[in-house]
């Protein structure tokens, strides 16, 4: 007999069907027992009256993996675990033979079958190939797969060609500070901060790519919105007039991401309890200066600070009725070296970050894209060229106007999810102090 | 006046248009001028006459961004490379007005034009930014992003979960040798040599889980076949009887993958001239002594060698008239400790590679799922628990019968593209020698 999931059940009414997954719960009452079995699908009640059968469950802990075969009736009373995963809501499984596919399992050092995860998150993290088995946990994770899906599908359905690009690199990309260091064949590398010079490169290949992928900064801090591996969401385009063409992709881009999420990760936001945030067809935009004087920022700032941002989020869900809003135009200061200015302004970029919900989501601008920009460009800064010869090069080939965005999956995937911290949606995460599970 | 790609030149014959790509050639004859522009949709051929623009054209060599703005009209004759661009064959621009998009370009150190390009791996290696741009090498990234997008839409439409694991972990994964050993905040750590332990843990959240990362080998030798960073297809399930529901899975999922290639990228197919396999309904399967036989490789071996595979690859094809074929039951001896043995025959084990017309391709097979059975596999090895703490640990809390398979996506694409070499198919290959672009 063919296995069936949780969420086919409704179909099977009056059948005999194999079921399997975990023990989630087992209510040991007097005349009756209950199992609530998890599968993938979700949740689904077997009803045990038979003293022998009952004798197994009572052997079989929280976490034991077990086979049911039995027959599905429409259910009298429901435990309070399966009412709330709508999958097998209405239907139960009686007269079950239940056969364990493994030893007896170990307890988890929490219970898995509460509607909140009590452990505290470092617990959480310790133990993370069960903590993840909650359903809170794992909804995330659905969500954070479903916005990579839909990345990809917008930049797909933009003729944007994928690529997979270097992880260890020969000089640090961003900046010298931050970076893992290794040791190639005796060499010395480091471990890539971003696809940044690649994808540009890339940009003279196809003209449009994206990439999904690890990314590594050594953050020396220990806060709740960094980790020191984290997926990055990238995308570079060609032939753009200026930074307001790469917004525009970027919003779609976001759009398509928050489709995808609610097509393929439905029952995941209902778990959640997560409503989407509407994309406004045109995502409000504030000049640098102006950002600053909105959130109360001293006039002579060359950056926002986190606070900053959350007064900007603020502003524009209050003036704006959005979730998202643009800050254009950072000073060139504070931005790499391969950023475009604005040609009006050149102390100013045409660079910008994407607050969502008043946490920088995304950085993207416009790069510089003549050779002679990009010499200037190190001169200026006091940096020699050597470094980045093979990468500023390029630009002596042909490169058009171009420009791109990197949007923090695990970021996305907190603020969207109202995760307090990245960690509790990244499935074993990086920083500071931890380096394993 | 929106510019257009010229794959969509055909459908505006008659209007006038805004094109814009790289100077692929210029045919300077006596009386016209021939300006052949490249963008991310093929070749469009643009027809000058006027003395002014004919100035123009030869002030910017092969490689210099350009815009045309030009009336479409059916083409009188054709020059070469258009006539091989299906995709505006038929059309030209005339009375064109070019404008560079950027400075002259620097020529690069081998002609873009030419239908083959005739530097040596390695120049085009060393100089891979613009040898990427060659037709041939761009024809096949773009088919390694239709594999990959096929790789996951097969998985996707039978509920696997994608997930996002861990690149540098404290300990490493297949075994001491062959490890990236890195700085982490003061502590010894290593680059991932695959996702393996994560991808298991992760069946017992999801059931189904897969992932497309960059897995690192620290190969001391330097083989036509190896790279020392790669792209990992890794796919892993549970509730499985044995490695035979991996094996049909790793058969639907490559079927999946080339209908991808063919449906996605089948105008890079055209350009590299590679006909599709068909993936057998039921790819042909031999155990491995008997897979020692057919190669003619001595009865006492414990592993195929590279002309073993290439024998049965030949024999597969011969004898079944497949380009693919599984070779199963591996010695235990020579697989990883996670590995479940055949319980018919334990020294042999549920293992299987699969070769691609005489390649290793793919490696999989079913895994231990007991948390006893991994004390023993690593006692049995002399290797001691503490490294693996954390993901033994998580068998004891409950764990499916399991498999999985991770392909190498380079491989794959060279032997799909007849690239004798995987660095033909990589944009940027790593290596014992080679640490940039």
């Amino acid at each position: 007999m063919q296995r069936i999931l949780s969420d086919q059940l409704t179909r099977h009414a009056g059948d005999t069907v194999r079921i399997a997954g975990w023990v989630h719960r087992r209510r040991l009452l007097k005349s009756v027992a209950f199992l609530i079995v998890r599968d993938a699908a979700g949740l689904a009640q077997v009803v045990v009256t038979d003293p022998a059968v009952r004798a197994t469950v009572e052997a079989l802990p929280e976490e034991t993996v077990v086979e049911v075969t039995g027959t599905v009736v429409a259910r009298r009373g429901a435990a309070a675990e399966v009412a709330a995963a709508t999958a097998s809501a209405g239907v139960e499984l009686t007269d079950p033979a239940v056969r364990p596919l493994g030893p007896p399992a170990v307890p988890p050092p929490f219970d898995l079958y509460r509607p909140l995860l009590t452990a505290g998150l470092p617990t959480q993290l310790d133990n993370a190939p069960v903590a993840l088995r909650h359903p809170s946990r794992s909804a995330a994770l659905r969500v954070s797969a479903a916005a990579v899906a839909g990345f990809r599908a917008a930049l797909d359905a933009r003729r944007f060609v994928e690529i997979q690009t270097p992880k260890v690199v020969a000089s640090s990309t961003e900046s010298g500070a931050n970076v893992f260091a290794l040791d190639w064949f005796g060499r010395p590398a480091y471990l890539a901060q971003s696809p940044q010079f690649y994808k540009q490169l890339m940009v003279g290949v196809f003209e449009r790519v994206y990439e999904v992928g690890p990314v590594f900064r050594a953050e020396p801090h220990d806060t709740v919105r960094h980790l020191a591996q984290y997926t990055s969401l990238d995308a570079e385009l060609g032939f753009v007039t200026d930074h307001r063409d790469v917004m525009a992709v970027l919003r779609d881009t976001l759009a398509g991401m928050l489709d995808a999420v609610g097509d393929r990760a439905g029952a995941a936001l209902a778990t959640l309890g997560v409503d989407l945030p509407a994309v406004p067809a045109r995502i409000p935009a504030v000049q640098f200066t102006e950002a600053l004087e909105i959130a109360g920022g001293p006039a002579d700032e060359s950056d926002l600070a986190p606070a900053h941002e959350r007064a900007l989020g603020e502003w524009a869900r209050r003036e704006h009725g959005s979730e998202f809003v643009f800050v254009t135009g950072y000073p060139m200061a504070k931005r790499p070296f391969y950023t475009h200015p604005d040609p009006a302004r050149p102390t100013y970029s045409n660079g910008f970050d994407l607050l969502f919900r008043g946490m920088e989501l995304v950085t993207g601008g416009q790069r510089l894209h003549r050779h002679a920009d990009y010499l200037a460009a190190l001169a200026a800064r006091g940096e020699p060229v050597e470094p980045y010869a093979g990468y500023v090069d390029a630009f002596r080939r042909g490169m058009p106007p171009h420009g791109g965005f990197a949007i923090g999956l695990e970021r996305f995937v907190a603020r969207l999810t109202n995760a307090p911290n990245v960690r509790e949606v990244t499935a074993f995460p990086r920083d500071l102090h931890r380096l394993t599970p």
